[in-house]
């Protein structure tokens, strides 16, 4: 999906909410457990519930590798139901050397694997050939760790260097220098309050896929203060308050309030700031 | 596997050595072509021919995944094939929040994934909650990247904060209080030279996996006199040089020729350093 087609999704969804699928079998209503695929099945209803109300789904891969082969077809399936005009996020979070980092591009961008996601998010640790064969699928894109929304961000993403710029503001001026605002977004944490604002220093044009709204605690508001710019360029992922906010039979309807509270929420921020009449 | 049954295992087998699995249906002899699944029978062969000589294989998940579902199914055969002496090293790279590591742990610790790894190598920048999950079982080990054998290691992991210390020292500080000795051991690159010193400085007891010796460039020499300790503690991993030696019938018995001189010129370093008489 390129730029263009996502910022028009945005507009006339008024919504720039990505759907996490963080889908863990322990956690889905029991009654699904009786399909042959109960993963897949919580999320084909997640979907069809939700799908006016959001522009992006990311399942992250974790939580279906954890189910070995019927994990992975559980996520093919899920790939499959997300529909075409949403933007089909991997939440995998590779890196790794050239040659193999090819191989992962390869797994989730193309056909053959059983999966054709739009989006992947990279780790930037081991620095440009572990990021740059991401970029080279047309209407595909990396989308880079810069500053994550968990506690764990502490740890080494604030480090300053000797002129006082930390470490995920090098990573973004690095970053930016191997793609294009049409081909490279960044993660960034809704936790993150002013940090914020350095991150829209460093990439004023840039989509920034943004974790941590709802069950981590940042605030939509705050996020969009620092982050909006005139295009939006803004993707707001929630996941365990939307996904698991009904344990019942009617758990898809749920889901959809929640969605739609939030998909309310956004379309006045995207009125307050002009991105829409 | 503990840390003792391991430094037995190098003492026993006079070799530190590592065999990489980054298996590639595209460079593996064509008359494997004809088995039902070709990566699994290149793998089998490869392990039967060159068990004896290390003491660890590292499949490279990437390799895998690229091959969707018959990908996995190779994967989990292959985990199988590697006798219980050796290492079970999933080289995935893997950094999540907290939840989402838990559950790649899950997925390549457990058997209930059909996978049962003893390591997992780990991304550092989502920081501790993204590195703890996999310290959390017993005998099983995460292997921290730091400083990686890549060009592009140069982009981040070089970075010098305001006192002068490396982001790859910073990592392997702060790393070091989450595990022990015996559940975490550290990457680097056997072609980072002089910097494998800093290294051992911040971490004289730790086990370091050290790729890069052979199609890389790096030399076994180097590795030892910067990194060997009175343990060994030492994993020297080569992978094209072995597995893609010979491109006929016979690539077993030459993938077994280049495992020998490897572990020939293992032997010889550990008598030098006095690990082994």
């Amino acid at each position: 999906m390129t730029r263009e087609a996502l910022i028009d999704q945005i507009k006339q969804k008024r919504s720039f909410l990505c759907v996490g699928l963080d889908t863990d079998i322990k956690k889905i209503p029991k009654h699904l457990l009786d399909y042959e695929d109960p993963v897949f099945e919580f999320n084909k209803q997640i979907i069809a519930a939700t799908a006016d109300l959001c522009v992006a789904y990311k399942p992250n891969i974790a939580f279906y590798e954890s189910g070995g082969m019927s994990g992975w077809q559980s996520l093919q399936k899920t790939c499959k139901e997300i529909p075409s005009d949403c933007l089909h996020i991997a939440d995998a979070k590779r890196g790794d050397i050239g040659n193999t980092a090819a191989m992962y591009a390869k797994a989730f961008f193309e056909e053959e694997s059983g999966l054709a996601f739009d989006a992947v998010t990279v780790a930037p640790y081991m620095g440009e050939d572990s990021v740059t064969p991401f970029l080279s699928f047309p209407g595909k894109w990396a989308i880079v760790l810069a500053l994550t929304s968990n506690k764990g961000s502490l740890d080494f993403q604030y480090i300053q260097d000797r002129t006082g710029v930390h470490l995920f503001e090098r990573v973004i001026q690095k970053v930016n220098a191997w793609g294009t605002t049409a081909n490279l977004m960044y993660v960034v944490g809704a936790t993150q309050g002013e940090a914020f604002k350095l991150i829209r220093k460093q990439a004023p044009e840039h989509f920034l896929l943004v974790p941590g709204v709802g069950a981590q605690g940042g605030s939509l508001e705050e996020v969009c203060a620092y982050g909006m710019n005139k295009d939006c360029c803004l993707l707001v992922n929630a996941t365990r308050s939307i996904i698991y906010a009904g344990t019942g039979k009617d758990f898809a309807e749920q889901a959809r309030n929640e969605a739609l509270q939030l998909q309310k929420a956004m379309e006045a921020e995207l009125i307050k700031y002009g991105v829409i009449g």
